[in-house]
């Protein structure tokens, strides 16, 4: 396997020098992020991908544990042997994504990022900026080599290409897919009409392409699929993992469970799944639907390895979730901003109970046929109570912390019932880590340690569900 | 209004001869279908708007009825004035479509048909034909007007393309929006990957167009959308009109009800529902889905008014409707070809319940807010049900008929429960025209009056639920 360039890449690579990595990363970087391009950005002379595998291989058997499968990259594929377990993670350095990414590497999975970095151009149009400084995919790839010597293949492009995405197939051959890369905020998708429209488009085309392509090149390969929480709304019944069963005039069936989704975001989401549901009925693919609540907290064994690891932190109106914008808030002194009454309630879950989840989806894969669906979160909140949490934190650290009202810009149930069952990652080993004792090192101290970055404009909510517009919406400075 | 040409228009239409509709229509037809242009064919001459505008008004007054709105264009804006109701027929060059604008325009509303003609090119590019002759949309309407002084509008463009839209619905102002400009074949979506990805990527975005055109230009136009049945599936329980009250745990609620739909068109369908669901509830969209069955036969009292008119009849293993088929089949002695088992139980409706439908639907509209749901059908029939009526049907005309089942292409049960709900259109006043009595009438004579122009390579199943691939599929000659 020689993936530094694949064999459409239209530019000639020999004129960057080929010793220096540096050289080589600003080449591949000026390249649109549209090429079908797929490069490790280690110099080539350090290139030993057979060597790179057998370490692999090596270290998995020995991380291999006897009974439940978690912690290991390893496949047992007979008696003696085994491989690592190839895992493509499409939106590899996103906020989950990029954990992820590290997370499995090393744990001894062969992992290769694919990403076409629109999640950084979001930033750059709307004049937002993560917290934390965060490096270039290159730099995070190759420091994270120098540190130990794990291997993670890039790929720099658009699921929506096809053409790319076929290249990234049968060059890595991958045994699961992570597929954390979608737009994936709902203000964004509810900026303006062609916000809207970029939002389904991406996402549900970008899946589409993904199930051809495991169909066409990787039949066995089992899909991860980021869903979230939100597909279901919030009923008025206790909300089930994926499928309820509903006895109605004297007959029963178990069925999808019924989807309320409250934005254009959250309905790609919802469509994904009806998508990848038929795919497994009619082509037999491997699904997990991972519904993910609203995630919080930075910090992962592997991003505080080295500052070129750090994850990213959105606290803004439009990609920030509710948690980490309460403890910028409270580290600037700007008051927590509830959107109405504040009744709101989710499931949540620390960034590290994501990566938790997805190895072990990835570990104990969905049957071929089978269209799985987690909830994946561990405790629930509503909004008033993230923020009466945020605020005795504060005390704590003899931050002074005020909470307002501001006009919710969201359409949803203000006060309402929620009880969701999230028994199934719990069942194949998930260790929880629980707000109450995450919330001042992963977050609160975070958000102090870089107060100095905050972009108070920000931080108030700029998108209205109900003002949306078929107009295209500008930014100004 | 003025819309003979748009601003946006390229062209210059001066070279064609503005005296003579068929040079018009030429010129207007070797124009790309996706430009922004709209188009009303007659001759500059004649086009007299305000007056054409005034005979509607009173002609829908003279029609008025006093208590159930059907049968009438008017809508009453006072205790003694009134306006013709004003629908967009999205999609109204099609089967359902042409049927529906002619119908609605018989009755008085005010019609613009808005299509890009795709369905006519889609014939083109796989080789096939309607069993019956029909003429082009521009002489369709040109005859409709030579008949019954009633004139349609005419915007040929996609409603994918929304600087075309905004202009549609500017131009025309639409009361309501009956939108049947969908890819609507199951098989035609399961082609090859493309097409899978053509098939959602024109149905989901341009609902979201038409949505977006709504709230921003007609915020008061009630959209009458064309769902399928098929979005249901083939579920174990009663299928219910779109929603479910469902008690759980000790606790209720009515939800949407639980979607299970089988090919890539299907789940367009149910994309586009959830995404109104969505913008009834945020936005104040009024919204009626009609859930439609398995639509036969061809004639309506429209159509039969001059050949000119005739609306088209699909047989192909493409496009072909299971009950159209097996009577073409019946007509030229090929056996009729039961998917499998011919278990497969689905609601019907004749065209002409159709076309009752809709105006039932505009005339009797949803709230502001509302999200409305009618299953559209009149008869449930199992496939070899179907067959055995075919079957009867010929034996009265002295045609000898035989049955072979021959290997499902498609992934479903073939054996199931199905009961489904379909009152709320009867409510409404919807008089159905019941199979036995339309069967040799509308459809099997019409197939022996056009069994020469029968291609019987067509008829036979093309497309594989489960041989989809990525690469483009060709047709040879």
């Amino acid at each position: 396997m020689a993936h530094l360039i694949s064999a459409s890449c239209p530019l000639n690579i020999s004129s960057c020098s080929k010793n220096s990595p540096k050289s080589l990363t600003k080449c591949l970087s000026s390249l649109p992020t549209s090429l079908t391009l797929q490069t490790s950005v280690k110099p080539i002379k350090t290139r030993k991908k057979t060597h790179a595998h057998k370490l692999f291989s090596v270290r998995a058997t020995t991380l291999q544990q006897p009974t439940t499968k978690t912690g290991s990259g390893a496949d047992q594929t007979s008696g003696q042997e085994s491989r690592p377990t190839r895992v493509m993670v499409i939106g590899g350095d996103g906020y989950c994504g990029w954990a992820t990414s590290l997370h499995l590497s090393n744990k001894n999975y062969e992992v290769a990022i694919v990403d076409n970095l629109i999640r950084r151009h979001f930033d750059h149009q709307l004049g937002l900026d993560s917290l934390t400084p965060i490096s270039s995919i290159h730099d995070r790839i190759r420091r994270w080599r120098s540190l130990t010597q794990k291997d993670i293949d890039l790929y720099i492009g658009d699921v929506c290409d096809f053409e790319f995405l076929s290249e990234a197939f049968t060059s890595f051959k991958p045994d699961a897919v992570v597929h954390f890369g979608e737009q994936r905020s709902a203000p964004y998708s509810m900026i303006d009409r062609s916000r809207a429209v970029y939002t389904q488009q991406n996402n549900v085309l970008g899946t589409l392409n993904v199930l051809f392509a495991i169909k066409e090149f990787s039949e066995d390969c089992h899909l991860v699929k980021l869903g979230t929480m939100g597909e279901y709304g919030t009923p008025n019944i206790d909300i089930e993992e994926g499928y309820i069963t509903i006895t109605h005039n004297g007959r029963a069936d178990t069925l999808p469970y019924p989807k309320q989704a409250s934005s254009f975001y959250h309905l790609s989401k919802v469509h994904d799944s009806n998508n990848i549901a038929f795919t497994c009925k009619a082509w037999g693919i491997r699904a997990t639907d991972l519904n993910q609540g609203v995630v919080y907290g930075v910090r992962t064994d592997e991003t505080e390895m080295h500052e070129e690891l750090y994850n990213r932190f959105d606290y803004d109106g439009v990609f920030g979730t509710a948690l980490n914008r309460f403890c910028v808030q409270a580290a600037v002194g700007h008051p927590l901003t509830v959107y109405g009454k504040g009744g709101q309630t989710r499931g949540y879950l620390d960034i590290r109970d994501t990566v938790q989840c997805v190895e072990l989806a990835i570990a104990n894969p969905a049957n071929r046929g089978e269209f799985r669906v987690f909830n994946q979160f561990t405790e629930q909140f509503s909004v008033n109570q993230l923020a009466s949490l945020a605020t005795k934190a504060g005390e704590k650290l003899g931050i002074e912390v005020q909470t307002i009202s501001v006009p919710n810009p969201r359409v949803e149930a203000e006060e309402h019932y929620y009880n969701a069952k999230h028994t199934k990652l719990i069942e194949l080993g998930l260790e929880p880590h629980l707000l109450s004792d995450s919330l001042l090192d992963s977050l609160l101290n975070v958000a102090i340690q870089f107060k100095d970055r905050v972009d108070t404009k920000q931080i108030m909510p700029s998108v209205s569900w109900r003002k949306i517009g078929a107009k295209p919406k500008t930014v100004s400075a």
